[in-house]
């Protein structure tokens, strides 16, 4: 597809819609093909329909050379806890229940991780007194957080965070003078999207009083998740807002050394953020596709919460967002200790069970780093994720 | 593509070969789609061809499970790095002049450079004796040498290793107990076939007596270089050879936290490794292709380094494989003052001077580690690469 001849061949006119020959046109002239380098952060062309897409999302202007690409969100996120982490003294804070890509990049960048809990009985909530909790005691043990990571929607607890608990969380990290990390990557995930419609911490951060407009910022998202979920193409991005010159040169610099971000995924990301307009010839089918794979995970997730929820010994927070339900689960005494005696942890032994009795795969809760007591396991469950083409 | 009703349809035959339709057929059975996650080492079918082509390649057998694919070598080989690196008292070996990714992933990881000199008086030949005085030498400084990097064909120096010197670079690495790291992403460019054809070091290795079988080693390869040149797709692998299963399961670890390398880089990796064979439909097409592109980077490589031997003051080895030129220019007193005027390094000041004047890009040679005096600094000139399809 990368001769702009080819594009003109009758055949090519009946396989695809007229406006998707047409984006293929139009793109070949702004790039020499797949097979050529990129720029280190990203073909131009897409990081201005990246910063297009923020601009359009939350009414505030957004710069494509505040864009870096990368090979999904998970690199994104690791380059940026690079910047953080010079050794053990090096804190971040992060949330427990939480996704392992945060515990196991502090781990191998040899930084500290400093875990808060996210509230359960207050639906996974972001308390601030746990913050300041954990930043107190960090500090007294030594380690001074640097990046404060919030996971909203969240992964792996699929709550969508209120606006005060936002505002709450940047005034505390202004206040502490830490970086905010928006892991923001379900931001399409939204299933309560009439009464808590998903909004940016950027354009939180600009609805409240002018001193917090210049919080240092690092947003990331993805085409892994939504009604996309192209995740084998690796394509991510992270805007950063606020931050200062000298580091956006070392983060180009970290970026030239592995050369560019794959082109395939550039150019899924250019349709993510650019997807059909009304009028154009594929826009019906694709809000057709994207409507109907919105609607069947929101209906999967209310329907697995639910039936969790009338198990005995069963309860489940909603899941508001992302793609997974976190369930606690109180096993029974002869459970643990037949675990015990089977020299596996609880919520180990009950997964393999679970398995071995039904099929079905659930990820002990142990695992995200959650309390456990010997009668409380938390577990996860993932909702199956669907492709765009099925 | 990945609808595999839609590789039935008689457009499809009309644009693609029948060979073409018949491999994209039998890998989807294999895989469900570009847009899913892969094994995190790679998707099996593909690093299954990638043992069989080492396996066709050299004659020993090749263990998939060996094989790692990554978003091109650059990552492999900084992976591999991160293995050998627990801070500024393990010292990598890597050859100067060097490419760069080297240098700046150690720098990286916090550990200690140990430059060895590449003879250009001797074609960029790799002397032992200069392998065992930088090792002496880091040993004197409390460094340990933890792995050797040798680059062959040479980047940017454009030498293809003889036989002698690679059986020599094994007997260095056994006898210091160091790793070595074998980048031979150009073992498709090598344009002295028929006097020196490559060899991998894996081969040669085989080829010794029996102690030597046990050496550690990686090996990278990458769909970027040869005539291929699908750099943009960002695909590599590494093949691990006598690594221990503690650290194997280590690289695994590491692999998983990225989640999986991109789908479409994959996919183009089993077309490198298992190109179209004689009897199929585009073979002819595929052999003209591919003689043209690498007839074309000889040319280019002779008509180069031929012509800089006749310019005055300059002088350059002959380019016997990969896709650059390093010549040396020894620049006259008045140019080296005119430069020190400028606040500029001679080379450096060389550099704009000729792209100001002709529009021909260089490198300055300084960028690379090598040596200079005041009247001499090398330069590397890229060769045009080219791709695939043009």
């Amino acid at each position: 597809m990368e001769n702009p001849d080819l594009l003109k061949e009758p055949l090519i006119a009946k396989i695809y819609p007229a406006d998707v020959i047409r984006r293929a046109t139009e793109n070949l002239k702004k790039f020499p093909g797949t097979g050529a380098y990129s720029h280190s952060k990203g073909l131009p062309f897409v990081r201005n329909a990246v910063a297009r897409f923020i601009q359009r999302r939350d009414n505030i202007p957004a710069d494509p050379e505040d864009i870096f690409i990368y090979n999904g969100a998970s690199p994104a996120v690791q380059n940026a806890l690079r910047l953080f982490v010079t050794g053990e003294h090096d804190g971040i804070m992060i949330p427990i229940p939480q996704y392992p890509l945060y515990s196991a990049s502090i781990k191998l960048l040899g930084g500290t991780q400093c875990g808060y809990f996210l509230n359960e009985e207050r639906d996974w909530a972001t308390d601030i007194t746990e913050l300041e909790r954990v930043y107190d005691e960090s500090v007294a043990k030594g380690v001074t957080p640097r990046a404060l990571v919030v996971i909203n929607p969240g992964n792996p607890t699929g709550q969508v965070m209120s606006e005060d608990s936002m505002k709450a969380a940047i005034r505390f990290c202004k206040e502490k003078k830490v970086v905010l990390m928006a892991d923001e990557v379900y931001q399409e995930n939204v299933y309560i999207r009439d009464e808590r419609p998903f909004r940016s911490f950027k354009k939180v951060m600009h609805s409240m009083e002018k001193e917090y407009h210049g919080l240092e910022m690092f947003s990331f998202h993805s085409i892994s998740k939504g009604f996309l979920g192209e995740c084998g193409h690796r394509s991510g991005y992270v805007e950063i807002t606020n931050i200062d010159e000298e580091v956006k040169a070392q983060m180009y610099k970290l970026s030239s050394i592995l050369l560019c971000p794959n082109t395939s995924g550039q150019l899924l990301m250019e349709c993510m953020v650019d997807p059909p307009k009304e009028g154009e010839e594929s826009y019906s089918l694709y809000i057709k596709e994207r409507d109907e794979i919105y609607d069947s995970l929101k209906r999967r997730a209310q329907k697995l919460t639910t039936f969790l929820n009338t198990l005995e010994g069963v309860t489940c927070n909603s899941a508001e967002g992302a793609m997974y339900a976190f369930p606690q689960i109180r096993l029974p005494d002869r459970a643990v200790a037949a675990a015990k005696k089977a020299g596996k942890k609880p919520d180990d032994f009950y997964a393999i069970q679970l398995l071995d009795a039904t099929g079905v795969v659930v990820v002990p809760g142990s695992g995200f780093g959650q309390r456990t007591t010997p009668f409380t396991s938390a577990r996860r469950f993932c909702l199956p994720s669907t492709r765009f083409r099925g």
